[in-house]
C-alpha cells in the first residue's frame, strides 16, 4: 500500500482533467515536469509520494467520462503534447477510474444551470449526503488499495456562504448536518466533513468560503487531518504578490492597482454571475492591503472570453508615485493556460499534504500558504515570504532528522 | 559640523540635477519623500543624517550651472512640483555650490563628444589630476564645514576598463598613477582613488568597472572607507530582479527574456554608442543566469528615443514553459522618469554611506546590495534577499545597540 | 464682425477648460497647433475662421471662474506648456469671459452631486428655462459682436433619455416646452432647442442622446442651422474604427474585443454611475458591429482611476481568427491626456460648423462624422471612410468655386 | 486543364509548409479560410480559381519532404487542426508532389549554413541554371495538367544585391545570364526570370531585392506575365501601415516609433544576420515616412527567439504630440503566427495573378499592393488606400463585364 489516491471535487472540470491527464503523463517518461514546485531539489529531503504512484479520482455533478474531458479540452486548447491524446486513447485506464455522482447542496443558481444531469446529483438530507460521500472515498480507498486519499476541492466557484453561529465549533456543524440545515452549509461543506470524517486530507483550492469553516478547522485538528486553501494562486495573483513587495520596499506609493482577467473557460461563465465573482474577487483584491499596509485605490475584474477557453490573460496597470511626487507605472500582461498552472500546485498540494499526514501534523498547514491567495490563517501575504516559510518547513524537518548537522538548513 | 556633503560626478546630468532639486524641495516641509526607501520606518533605530542637512556640490566637464540644469529639465519633463522651479529661481543658492571642472582621462569618444568645454576638463599627469581632485574635496568640505563628504560617480558610462595585473594592489594603482599609465585607468577610477585617499565614502551609481578595480577597494578597506557599486537598480531591472525567483520558485522554465528599454535622455545618447553600451547590458543582463541557476536564451536592447527625454519606457517579454511542456509568457512595460527613480536612491546612499562611516566600515558594503544592478562582492542576484542583507544589517545594530532586547528585529 | 464665439455647455469642466487655455495659448505665436484637424494643408481652400479670431464662453452649474480651472488642471496635470499658466495669469482676460450660471432639467442625481450651487442653476419652467439661455446667447454675441455663436454640448453624460412620441416633430418639440413636460427632456434638450432657436449652431461632444432628438434636428433643417453630434472620437474608439477595419479587409474573424478605459477626471467619476455609463458603452460597442457586418462577443469597461486624473489609458485586448482556425491577438495601450485630445477637436468642429453656417447648410452635417463616436444620421462606421467624406466635401466646395479645374480634389 | 499550379522557392520553409497544409485543408470540407482575402464577397465576381484546384509543388536546398516539414511544425507549434496531421499522414498525396533541388547562387553566408544538402543545390552556369530551372517548370506543369503555374518566392531573405547598369533592360539580363556574371545576380533573380520566360506569373512574398530587377520586369510586360512584390505584409507592418494615416488625419504629430519583432523560426535565424536583416528592417520602416510626409525618428528591432517557433510577437511604441505640445503614447503588441498569417495571402496572390494572366495583363500588378509591405512602383503606403486600388479594380473588371449596370462598384 504506497499508492496515494487524489478525489477531486468537479472531477470533469478544466483542472481536474489536467490533473488526470498530467498523472497519465508523468507515467511516461520525459513528461515535463516543469511547474511542479515538489520537483525543485530543494524537496528532495523530503521523500514526497512521486507522482507516478497517484491514482485520480473524483466526483462531478455532470456527464461525462474524464476521457471526454481530455478529448474537449485537447480539440480547443491546442497545448498538450501532441502525442499525449492519442496515448491516453489507446489506454483510457491510465486516466484513472470513474467518476462518483455529486452533491450541490446550495450551489447557487450558477452551478445549477451547468448542464447538471439529475442522474449526476445526489439527493437525500446532509447527513444522508455526507455519510453517502464517506462511503465513496472508502470504497475507492479500498479498491485501489490506496495508503492515503487526499481530497481536492476544484469546483466552481460557490457563492459566499454567510457566518453563522454554529459553524464556529465541531458540535455545531454536527448539529448543522443532523438537523439538516441546508441554508448554513454549502456542498463545499459536505465534501470537507466527509473527507476530515475519514480521516483525509481535505485542500480547497477554490475560493469558496464554505469548505474551511472554523468548525471544520477544529475537527481536523483533533482528527490529526492536515487542511488547507483558499483559492490556488496561479496567475495574476502570484505576479501581484510578487510585485507589491518591490514598490513596499522602494518606498513607492501605489496610487492604483487595476487588473482586469479574461478568461474563457467554464470558470470564466462562473464568474460572470456577480454572486459568484464577489469571493474571487475579495480573495484576489485583498492581497494587495496585506502587503502594502494601506489600501490603495483598486480595481479587479473578471470577464468571460468564450473564445479563450482555457487561456487566461489578465492585464495590470499600477499607477504610482515616486520621488517629488513623480507619477509613473508599471504594467503587465500575464498570458496563462490556467488548468495547465493549476494542476501541478493540485499535485505539489497533494504530495505535500500527504506528507503531513504521514508525519500526523493535522488542521491547518501554514507552510503551504504560497500556493494560495488567501491562505487561511497566514497573514503574509508576500510571496516570498510565503515561500520562506516552506523552506523554513522543510529546513525543520532536515534538522529534526538529523539533529547533529542542522547547519546546512535554509538557503535556497 | 552636523551636515554632510554629497560631491557629484557628473553635477549637471539628470540624476545630479534631481538630487539637488530634491535637497532644494526637502528643505520644504511637504515635499514628497516617496522613492527614498531609508524614510521606511525600517530605518528609524539607524538615526541616518536628515536630507535636510546634505550639501550638494560635483564635478563636470560641461559648461553650466545647477541652475540651469534644473531649468532645462523642467522644461521638457512636465514632472517636477509646479512650484519647485519658482521656489528655486527665487533663491537659487539652495541648489547647492558652484561646480568644479573635471577629469576625462580615456573616457571614449561618445564621452568627449558631449558638448565638453576645454576650461571644464583639467589637464595634466594622473598624478596632478588626483591631487586637484583631492584638493577640491578637501577646500570643499573645510568651505562648507561639513563632518563627511561622500563623492557619487554619477557620470556617463564609461566604455569598459580591460584588466590589468597592476591593478590588483593598491600598490599596483600607486604605480600606475606615479608613472601615469593613463591607458590603465579612466576618469572613474581616478575620481574613486582621491575620494579613498581623503577618506571620503565613494559609491559608483554607473555600471562603468574603473572606479572599483579591486586595488582600489584594497585601499577603503584599510582606509576604512565605505564603497559600493555598480550601477543603481531603479527601474527594468529591479523588475526583473523581482519577477525572476518567481519563476524560479515555481519551477517555471524561463525560455527567453527580451527586455528593451527606450530613453531619451543624455544617458539614452550615451548608451547607443556600442562601446559605451557594453558594460550596461552585461549589467542589466547578468542578473538572470545569477537568479534562475541557468542562462535562458536572452536579449537586452538599449535604445535613445530622443523624444522621451528623462522618460524611460522599457518593454520586457518573458516566454515560460511550465506543466506538459504548455508555453506561456508574461510581459511588462514599465513607465518611469529615470531620474526621479535614481535621486531618492543616491540619497539612501549618501546617508547609508555616511552612516557606515561614522561606524569605521571600510571597504564593500553588502547590505547595501538590493540599491544595485550589480552589486559588488554579492553574489545574490534576488532583490528580496538582498532587501533581507539591509533588513538583517539593521537588526544587526539594533541587537548591538539593545543587547538586552533582541527579540525586536528581523520581521518587517 | 469677424469673431466667432463659442459657448459651451459646462464651461468649468476639463475639455473646455483646454479649449479656453488653448485660444489663449493660440493668440501667442509658437503654441503647437497638432491636433487640430483644420489646421492640416487639406483644409486651406474653406478660409476656416482663425482660431485666433474665436472668443470663449459658456455655462456652469458649479462655482469657479475658468482661471481657476485652468490652474486646478496645471496643478494636477504637468503636460501645459510651463509658461502658459504664468501668461494666462498675467492676462486672465484672455481665457474669455465670464460664465452663465447654467440649467440641469432632470440630469440625474450622479451631475446634481457635482457639487452644483444653488445659485448657478437656473430654476423655471422650460419655457423660462429656454428663453432665458437663449437671453445669454443673444446677449454675449452682442456684446463680443460676434459673426456667429457655436454652442458646444461639453457637459458629463446624462442618463439615457427615453424615447417620446413628441420628440419626432419641431412641433411635438414646441408642445413638450410649453406644456413643460420636463420628464420629456434633459438639460441638453434645452440647450440645443434654445442654439437652434437663435439660428447658432449646435454641436454635441457628449454621448447625452437629449439634445439632437428628430425634432430638434426638423428645426435644425428648417432654420438653416448646421448641428452634429454625438460623442466626440478621441481615443480608444478612434483607434478601435482604425483597426476593425483592417480585420475585415484581411478577412480575419474577431473572435473577442474587450476594452477598458481607466480614467481620473469628473469624466470618470460621472461614469463610475452605472445610468450615465449605459450611453457612453452603447456609443463605444456600437462601433464593432457597424464596420465588422457581424456582432463578436465584445465588452467595454469604464473605471475611474482618481490617480490618472486627466490621463486616459485604454487596454483593448482582441482576440482573432485565422487560416485554418488559428487564433491570434492584438493589443494595444492607449494613453492620453482626454482634455488635450478633445479640444483641439472642438475648435474644428467650430471652425466647421460656423463655415457650413456660412453657407447655409442647415440640419445634420454627415462630413464630420469622423470627429464622431456615434455619427447622427451616418451608418459608416470606418474611420477611414468617415475622413473621405470630409475629404470629398472639401473636393466638392472647391469644385464648385473653381467650376473649371475639378482636377485638383480629391487625393490627400 | 482546369487545374491551378503554385511552385514556391523555399518549399520546405515554414510558409510553403502552410500552403501546402492549408490546401490538403481546404480540399476537406470545413476546413476555416478565414485569412484568405479573396474569400471575402467582394471577389465573387472575379470567379477565380478554386482552392481545391491548385497544387502545390516547389524546389528547397535542403533534405526532406514536405511531409517532414509539416510533422515538424505541428510538433512545435500548437496551432494547426487536431486532426489535419492524421488526415494528412493517411494520403501524403494531398501535400503536393516531390520537391526540386534548388539553387542558391550568391545567396550569402547564412543561406549557405541551413544545412543545405550538396545533392540539392544546383550547379553550373547561369545559363544552365535557368535552363534547368525552365525545364523543371515545364515538366512539372506537363505532369499535372495545368492551366498555369504561379511561382511564389518564399526563400530565405538574402542580403540587398547591389545595383548594376545591366539590371536596367531584358537585354542586359540576357548578357548577364549568357556571360555568368554570377556577382550580379542572387537566386531570386534567376527563379524571376526563369518563370517569366516559361510565361508563369511570378511573385515576391520576401523582402530580397534581387528577384524583381527593371530588366526583369520589362520582359514580365513584354511576355504579358503578371509579376508583383516585395515582401508580404502579414503582421507589424499592416497594423503599422493602419496606424500611421491615422495620426496623419488628426495631425498628431509621431515624434518616435520604435518598434521589435521577436520571432522564433527559420525567419528568425536568418534574419538575426546582418546582412540579411538590411532589407527587412529597410522594408519595414519605408512605410513611416511614405505615409506621414516627414520622417519621425524610428527604430525597427528584429531578435531570433527560438522558443516562440512560428509564433511572431511584436511590441511597438509610438510616441506622439498633440495639442498644445502634449506627449502621448499608443503601444501595440502582435501575437501572430506568422505561417498561418503568411499562407493564405500566398494562396490569394496565386489566384489574382492567375487571374491577371488570364486577362492579358503582364508587368507590374498594382491593384495587390495591399499585400506587400513595399509595393514595387507604388507609391500609396497606407493600407487603406491600397486596398481601395483592389476594389477599385474589381469594380472596373465587373463595369468592363456589365457595360450596362456599372452602378454596383465601389462601395464595400
Amino acid at each position: 500500500m504506497t499508492r496515494v489516491g487524489i478525489l477531486t471535487v468537479g472531477a470533469l472540470g478544466n483542472v481536474a482533467t489536467i490533473v488526470a491527464a498530467g498523472l497519465a503523463a508523468l507515467r511516461q517518461s520525459g513528461a515535463q515536469r516543469s511547474g511542479m514546485v515538489t520537483e525543485l531539489p530543494l524537496f528532495t529531503p523530503l521523500s514526497l509520494c512521486p507522482p507516478e504512484d497517484i491514482v485520480f479520482g473524483g466526483w462531478d455533478i455532470r456527464d461525462g467520462t474524464v476521457l471526454q474531458s481530455v478529448r474537449g479540452f485537447a480539440s480547443v486548447n491546442h497545448v498538450l503534447p501532441p502525442g499525449l491524446l492519442a496515448e491516453i486513447e489507446a489506454d483510457p485506464e491510465r486516466l484513472g477510474t470513474e467518476i462518483f455522482p455529486g452533491v450541490s447542496t446550495n450551489c447557487g443558481a450558477a452551478i445549477d444551470a451547468l448542464g447538471t444531469s439529475p442522474s449526476r446529483v445526489r439527493c437525500g438530507s446532509l447527513e444522508t449526503l455526507v455519510a453517502t460521500l464517506q462511503q465513496d472515498i472508502r470504497e475507492w480507498r479500498r479498491r485501489h488499495a490506496l495508503r492515503t486519499v487526499v481530497v481536492v476541492n476544484l469546483a466552481s466557484t460557490e457563492p459566499p456562504l454567510d457566518p453563522h453561529s454554529l459553524h464556529e465549533t465541531a458540535e455545531g456543524m454536527e448539529e448543522i448536518i443532523a438537523r439538516n440545515r441546508s441554508d448554513a452549509v454549502r456542498a463545499g461543506t459536505l465534501y470537507a466533513w466527509a473527507a476530515i470524517e475519514e480521516g483525509c486530507p481535505f485542500i480547497n483550492f477554490t475560493p469558496s468560503n464554505s469548505p474551511l469553516l472554523p468548525g471544520v478547522l477544529r475537527r481536523a485538528e483533533v482528527r490529526g487531518v492536515p487542511v488547507m486553501g483558499d483559492d490556488g494562486k496561479t496567475g495574476e495573483t502570484l505576479v501581484k504578490s510578487v510585485l507589491a513587495p518591490m514598490f513596499g520596499c522602494r518606498n513607492l506609493t501605489v496610487l492604483s492597482w487595476s487588473g482586469y482577467n479574461l478568461l474563457g473557460n467554464m470558470d470564466g461563465e462562473i464568474l460572470s454571475h456577480p454572486e459568484n465573482r464577489t469571493g474571487k474577487i475579495t480573495s484576489k483584491d485583498g492581497v494587495l492591503g496585506g502587503i502594502l499596509g494601506y489600501r490603495p485605490h483598486s480595481h479587479v475584474g473578471i470577464d468571460s472570453v468564450p473564445s479563450l477557453d482555457d487561456q487566461k490573460i489578465a492585464w495590470d496597470f499600477i499607477h504610482f508615485q515616486g520621488f517629488l511626487g513623480a507619477r509613473m507605472s508599471l504594467q503587465f500582461v500575464w498570458q496563462g493556460f490556467d488548468s495547465l498552472l493549476a494542476a501541478p500546485l493540485v499535485l505539489d498540494l497533494v504530495r505535500l499534504a500527504e506528507f503531513a499526514h504521514r508525519r500526523g501534523d493535522g488542521g491547518l498547514q501554514p507552510q503551504l500558504a504560497s500556493f494560495f491567495k488567501n491562505p487561511k490563517g497566514v497573514d503574509e501575504a508576500r510571496f516570498n515570504e510565503q515561500f520562506g516559510m516552506l523552506r523554513d518547513y522543510i529546513a525543520g524537518i532536515v534538522a529534526e532528522e538529523n539533529p547533529a548537522g542542522r547547519a546546512a538548513s535554509g538557503s535556497s
